[in-house]
């Protein structure tokens, strides 16, 4: 034991392995976290599990994706989820309640317990001194079910810092300090610990800000030690019973190291188009502006509106400047207006919006072409606002307000001469407006029956792996093939993801238009041929459940990626590898294959037999799935062995 | 003369013709407003047009239709807007700034004055003793460039109101009352003109809501007198200057009376999906809801607001009701906070979005399927809010707000009983806040370039009609083919408006699946071949233009609906009739017609030969148009004959 938060709060939660880094390791789940985009799926993995009732300490579903409700999909998923809420016994936050990770952090976040989340986010509650870590959808519904999560034991990188930081530059400038140092991957395998006497000039939602883009640095998680900071924090939110202090061992030991003195920090930026693009501002300085968008979770704080506001106040953003507010929560709007900040903004020019995620995951606000828009969310890869070739810049509230007021990309520390200007006087007030109303608590006694609109359908049923599989290929593809191509992404598609047979149209559509047309004509059950490296990219489940919706019932490719490989076994699809590249090229698109003895033969060994009736040869194939694995493809995939 | 305000306003501005119902008059035009999706393309036509600077005394361009950006499209055509009332010297009031007709008529509504707007709710100005007439994009723009604008004299419908509205009544009302005695045609033909000693407890806002709402009577437009009430809505406004008195004569003489003891109006509801579709809210009270929605052109006031959040005061609307606010702009946002009604709207639970028409206009908010949504808006159409089959009902804000406190169908006044609570003792303040800092005024010297995003595309250049037209019939439809069949709407199509090269891909789409590649296949010129009431439904301008630039010359059907056929005429498509419906039977799709002395014979009589050459037959078809519009058409268009 090394004495890290990290390692405590494993240790205190752990199910199966050896804590060592790498090795694959079971911890026991408090707490989920889902946002509308990934619960509806969530909750449909559950009915198909036949879930009763969630066996976590809490369970919570935020609606703040989906809030542009442009016909009846959004509506009705949420009510979806709601009816969900109901059945399973969970805590359901509605459109316009707010953002879920900082609503998560003030309502139910308590140190020391783990945290899993269908969102990438998740580690945002690490401020808490909360072990969160986001994952994919089904990781998630089997959290909810009892279920314990599988991880590869992170390396803890001990990240120390000291001195204050100077005016004008907040926590955002931290993190983008930490994205300029190590890119987007410096943090792979990691879980990020904070400590040092530069903590004390933190808030816990300061915390927030540099662990919500932990993700961008590419960790496992990030955490913070709950220390006074955090019982401020819990006082301010009436909660004060909840804190319990967690701190590292005073003797604790790193994986690895790092060192920041926040006295030398300068307001930094992310050029277009990656969180790890970081420069100072002041090398990017008089480029233009379109936009200036503060909000996300990635600064959600009181003082990530309120600063803005002090600083707009009796000033105007110029008319060629869109200034949009994306507030974090109904609670933050109850007090930004209570205190007046909220009239600032108003008078300086603000589109305020709804609270919720709103541009920063691309529902509208979508800059003009060719311009740059400065925002303070997270991520600015291409295309994300929704604009092709967008040029979005990231960065702190300071230098959002500043630029937008000036109407270029500016440094806030040069509005002391420009506009007269001290660096507003910031206290995170101890007494706030608290007012969780919105929010429903799970019912008593759970149950009732789930309300589907008609863009709601219940996942297919898996079926168990027959002695034999027979089937055209239906489908043969190179190298590379990402997930993108498997199943796209984007506006049109996106509204049916809790609809599988008609996102299951847009399977290989990126490929052979209409393929699913060819599909259905087949019938299961049918194979896919890849080349390596097949299904890279995004972990989206989709990939495989519309697949085998439509029949696929085995892959063969020469080498697999791992998220997607995995995520074919979790949903009853047989993912085999080529031994030899030639057997590869010898097949061509529409033979029919015949896998005559592959339940036994892959419950015996790691060889398959592979009978190319078109042309009259035979090869052998292989798997590396561990017997654990076996188990789970043969029976359908992790939901009928959950069952089971 | 007789007296009223209506002809004295059309006696002041009259510019040709007699001022006799029925008869056709061309009057001076004041002022014009356009907003955001209709504005593009009357800049464009300006554009078309080589205009140099705008003609009337103001046209102010709003950009409150299109503010949810998915993508560049919208921005794009925000920054086109802006940079046309550069170019001609328009007021730019930006996204988030408001409403087009609120805002118009807070700051530009002047008594007496002449306005034309783009969009169908511009009689609301009508409040101000204004006339204000709704029309067609080019209409706008022939008035932007100084021509007079032609209509139908109009009969004066005179409304006599007396008495005071009982609590828990207003404005809304009045006008869903009118609604219900009248239905959705009974304006037409007709101005609205209200007199009488019920005036006196109205409001500027509250004849605003009621002459919106004329526009779903069917009328030409409505108009109140300038008395007190719009000198102390322009001394809240600070524009006292602007105001002069305007009253209909003692013994002013209407062509049809009513009457309307306000004493005795009860909460009234349009159930769906016609705005005439009126009952008492009684007879449907107790239904449920899903939604209630306050804001919109049809009920913006600030009492509109604040009436809803005094009765909202220290109740929450239970969570499975969504309670969506939108405001009217950015002016009032920042009286509701000043106020302290915003924190009561936010601790009702309301979900407050940015400034615009917002889901008004399909732009979000759409309803859950199958659920009731309650709204202040003017119109429940089919479909308006993106949900199929969706189940809106028009009501006031009171009955609105006591419904999603309720969680179903409430008449307000039971919350006397239910909630133990007295009407709120509102009265409008004399002061507000006032600040049109987000206004652009024209520059004092008009120029400089249009801005043109990937997606506005200029107009396509418009020919002089040749002394002969040969080519093909490329499509033949049957009776009463709608404008939708032609060009249809919808959210996929609409962000296009701006395009027209782009948005040539959906002509006759519903008719015949990529008709657009058959067109640019067979390149101009061809023919439309059309049965009777050919181009009924909307009045979009897109219909004519988009086959124009598809190659579309001339049209031959059994008859027109009213507008397409001005319309062909306007953007240079030669308008024929059959004599002999036998003429129309005995052609095919895909015939070569031959019109070989259309220009001649258009000019010196109403019949044009016409020879099949596929068959060998000729016959005479005739036309309809005036000398004018023979003139017109045969230019290539209204924009052609402007220029020359």
């Amino acid at each position: 034991m090394s004495g890290t938060i990290t390692e405590k709060i494993i240790e205190a939660h752990l199910v199966e392995g050896e804590t060592e880094p790498g090795e694959e390791i079971a911890i026991e789940i408090d707490q989920t976290l889902t946002q509308d985009a990934t619960g509806t799926m969530v909750m449909l993995e559950l009915e198909s599990m036949a879930v009763d009732e969630v066996r976590t300490e809490l369970s919570a579903q935020y609606v703040d994706h989906n809030l542009i409700q442009e016909d009846n999909k959004n509506p009705d998923d949420h009510l979806f989820l709601k009816s969900a809420c109901q059945k399973w016994g969970v805590w359901y936050s509605p459109a316009g309640n707010g953002v879920s990770h900082p609503v998560h952090q003030e309502r139910f976040g308590i140190p020391g317990k783990t945290l899993l989340g269908s969102d990438s986010h998740t580690p945002a509650a690490g401020a808490m001194g909360m072990l969160a870590i986001g994952s994919g959808g089904l990781d998630i519904a089997m959290a909810m079910a009892g279920e314990p999560y599988h991880v590869e034991m992170p390396e803890v990188w001990g990240v120390e810092l000291e001195g204050e930081l100077p005016d004008w530059c907040s926590a955002k400038d931290v993190i983008l300090e930490m994205l300029r140092r190590h890119d987007v991957d410096g943090g792979v395998g990691r879980v990020i610990e904070y400590h040092g006497p530069g903590l004390d000039s933190l808030t816990a939602m300061d915390r927030h800000v540099i662990a919500n883009m932990g993700t961008e640095l590419g960790a496992t998680s990030t955490v913070f030690p709950a220390d006074e900071a955090v019982r401020d924090f819990l006082s301010q939110q009436e909660r004060e019973e909840d804190f319990s202090e967690l701190r590292a061992d005073d003797d604790a030991e790193y994986h690895v190291t790092e060192h920041i003195d926040l006295s030398a920090i300068e307001p930094m930026i992310a050029k277009p188009s990656s969180p790890g693009n970081v420069v100072p501002v002041t090398e990017v300085a008089g480029e233009g502006l379109y936009q200036g968008y503060i909000g996300s979770s990635a600064n959600p704080g009181l003082r990530d509106f309120a600063v803005p506001a002090m600083i707009a106040e009796n000033h105007r953003v110029p008319p060629e400047v869109s200034f949009d507010v994306n507030p974090t929560s109904r609670q933050m709007l109850q007090n930004l207006t209570a205190e007046g900040y909220l009239t600032m903004l108003y008078a300086s020019g603000a589109r305020v919006h709804q609270a919720g995620c709103n541009g920063c995951i691309g529902m509208g606000q979508a800059p003009a072409s060719g311009r740059n828009s400065l925002r303070t969310v997270p991520r600015n890869f291409p295309g994300r606002t929704g604009t092709r070739e967008d040029s979005v810049f990231l960065c702190s509230p300071e230098t959002a307000i500043a630029s937008a007021l000036a109407g270029e990309i500016t440094d806030p520390r040069t509005l002391e001469d420009t506009h007269d200007m001290s660096y507003p006087d910031w206290e995170e007030p101890e007494e706030i407006i608290v007012d969780d109303s919105a929010l429903s608590p799970p019912p008593e006694n759970p149950g009732g029956d789930l309300e589907k609109g008609p863009n709601v359908k219940s996942l297919p049923e898996f079926e168990t792996v027959p002695d034999a599989i027979s089937g055209p290929v239906l489908m043969k593809v190179g190298d590379d093939i990402s997930t993108d191509e498997i199943m796209p992404a984007g506006s049109e598609v996106l509204p049916y993801r809790s609809n599988i047979p008609k996102i299951s149209e847009w399977v290989f559509d990126q490929v052979e238009q209409e393929f699913y047309k060819r599909a259905e004509d087949a019938g299961a059950p049918w194979l896919v041929v890849g080349g390596s490296n097949y299904g890279q990219g995004s972990s989206r489940e989709h990939a495989a459940l519309a697949p085998y919706h439509l029949g696929m019932r085995a892959a063969l490719a020469v080498s697999y990626a791992r998220i997607h490989w995995q995520n074919l076994v979790n949903f009853g699809i047989v993912p085999l590898e080529f031994a030899d590249r030639d057997d590869y090229e010898a097949i061509e698109q529409g033979d029919e294959l015949e896998l005559p003895d592959v339940r036994e033969e892959m419950r015996e060994g790691t060889e398959v037999t592979v009978r190319n009736t078109t042309r009259d040869t035979e090869f052998t194939a292989e798997h590396s799935l561990s017997p654990r694995q076996v188990d789970v493809v043969l029976q359908g995939g992790l939901i009928e062995e959950y069952k089971n």
